[in-house]
């Protein structure tokens, strides 16, 4: 696989390098002090990685439109705006457009559809995420796209927290640890009538998304036009 | 739901008052000190729950297949022959008949056929189980299981500890802790490039099996014959 | 050892059955359906232990100080006067007092003292407990209890939960997870760069209690009258 | 204070740019590509944090013991006489020389060094460490210590896996888990009558020991000639 790398911070740096270990090519890299723009790179290539801000975004979904080259997104905090340009442009090219590119987590999630209507008449639902002491959101966008998994309907209230007179109603308990430097840890627990089924995710470092990013290019190549996530990456086929 | 128990000890006591508060109805007790037959039982019911002995099995079985009634074996230590047996009345009539009747453990099995191909090519799979200091055997029946079905094309070598040298192949490591009075505790590991995914089970008391036989039994009325399993119960339709 | 037991619900005809496995002798009981008053057991004892309710306070007290007879507070819900007399009683009896029975616990809080002092200043704290479903308050009075071992000099403020923009400061989070039949478990996590270390106590039923009470009679017989707790039990000599 | 750096390699450069945030200074790094000798080093120090190799080992203790210098040895790997040689120049300078140096660990082995004699009668013990996929010796350097701390007078007898018929006997049963890129995670538990009491320490990079051996340069500076460990670096006054 030929890959052209937009973007070249530490993450674009790691997955350069991830890349020719597992012996795929890096045709060209667009950054501040490389190449200016997607068109200037010269050798083919069959898809985009892009870890870089969404200023790019335009030149790149010209760039997948016009030359039918398959787009994996990496790259987060885009408007409202560009978010509909992706999916306009999924029309004409297909693209990796997704919450989250770490492998655990999109199992995570997948394990979550397929176990909470099963247990959650008889089972409590609580989730706990564990971060550094930096971070100022709680909780996590992960830990919420866990719990939107599972509480599909919005039958379940949830709670961040319990102090005092706290009788459980139907809820989901959300509870954010902050301490040191935990790069991300997530739990859900399934408490029924003497038995606990819990489902854990820890991540490490941050190379995890780097991994997913290279795993869904090498999806993408030959796929249809189209928006994919990581769960299509996974488990389509 | 109308049920004739079979069995009458701790876990049969249990079944009963569970059932009555669940607002079936228990019509008729087989035990030493109760009816000696299930012929004896001159009320109508719709399903039997055995948490007796072998001994019963051939007339339970015969009963099932001549009035078409479901049966529920929750009895376990049967020889060849009988299970044989087992199957051949499961023609005329419907049997639950399994390894395992935790509502989690039967997840947790499921959860693992599916997410054990997404992952085993790219992390390494270890299995810990807990049990109390008085357990003879290891690992135990649940983790042999657990680990039959993430490997059932007996591609991973079963390690059952490790130490000195010991250079990790393709094998999955499976440890087992025993402890003070730990009713069971089982714990699958996905370890991967700097992320780590754990499914984990605790069984807190056996009434848990007592559970997950009321379900069978309410899943089992009304059922074609055939000979069913919890994953049925839970996974069916 | 003769043990005179005072209460003989679940907890106390739990502790006679394991006094007596232990070698120990229960020289009377006192109940509804046994003795009315502790002066009418007629066998001489060593020690009372008393898991029934305060109404009995008194007689227990007066009894303890004129016979100098050690005394195992197991019930709860005094009042402060009731307390206040337990304290005048041990001026002339040996007495165990103590906001908790269980072994592990004990150890825990003492772990606690030992290491908050040196990991404060470079580890955040925070903790987790987990309980059934039907608990109405939150967090527990073990969890309080092993936060007041940690923050004697009221330096951390205590959270209870995190939602939104929630910069962590000086501070131990508390949370209070709740789902199922869970008996008890509490977790504190000190967490610092790049490591974190993990203390946990799981209770799985509460004979954990009975089993503090009775090694609390053993200690006490011999001793100078004056209030003890578990962790005098455990950590003198 | 002023800091003499032995080794420039990862982990030197780490506590170099660690050093420097604390508010010390580097007075010189000795290396290959930096200065030759410590006897090059022309401003005044306070102490030498040798993260280098055992060739140096020699320079080092001859430079400690004619300027009375507090030395930080973090290297590893030193023979028997090398080893006898720091006992011998620790009868002139001060000097830290431990088989480990992170916070956490050293605090644990304190940790169990209290709890084990208060449980061992009573509770059973058991160790689970998880490392990477790549490690190839069994158990880890840190379990073994921490089975010694608890297993000082040998009465329990070290078994490394169960399968079969394995009756538990008087032992500490120690499990080495290996998968993915696990940096270390050891846990000990303690199992008793329906209660455990679990201690756990995750390391989640190598920085762990950088900064513990900076704790240990501050710790040095001022002390009496002899070998300190890092449990006298936390624990001593």
């Amino acid at each position: 696989m030929k890959v052209a790398l937009i973007g070249y911070g530490a993450m674009g740096k790691f997955i350069e390098q991830r890349l020719l270990e597992k012996g795929h090519t890096v045709a060209g890299i667009v950054s501040l002090d490389q190449l200016k723009d997607i068109n200037e790179v010269k050798d083919d290539f069959d898809v985009m990685i892009d870890f870089s801000n969404p200023a790019n975004l335009s030149m790149l979904l010209d760039y997948a439109t016009k030359n039918k080259k398959p787009l994996v997104i990496a790259t987060t905090g885009f408007s409202e705006d560009q978010i509909k340009s992706i999916y306009d442009a999924s029309k004409l090219a297909p693209i990796v457009y997704t919450a989250n590119f770490s492998l655990g987590v999109t199992v995570f999630e997948e394990v979550l559809k397929m176990v909470t209507p099963i247990l959650k008449d008889t089972f409590d639902i609580e989730v706990i995420e564990k971060h550094h002491n930096k971070k100022i959101d709680a909780p996590s966008g992960t830990a919420k796209m866990l719990v939107s998994a599972m509480n599909q309907d919005g039958e379940f209230e949830e709670v961040f927290g319990r102090e005092g007179v706290a009788k459980r109603g139907k809820e989901i308990g959300v509870h954010a640890v902050r301490g040191g430097t935990i790069v991300g840890e997530h739990s859900v627990i399934f408490a029924g009538e003497d038995e606990v089924l819990e489902i854990k995710h820890e991540a490490h470092s941050k190379n995890i998304f780097a991994n997913g990013a290279i795993k869904a290019a090498e999806f993408l190549v030959g796929q249809e036009p189209g928006v994919y996530t990581m769960n299509d990456v996974l488990f389509s086929k």
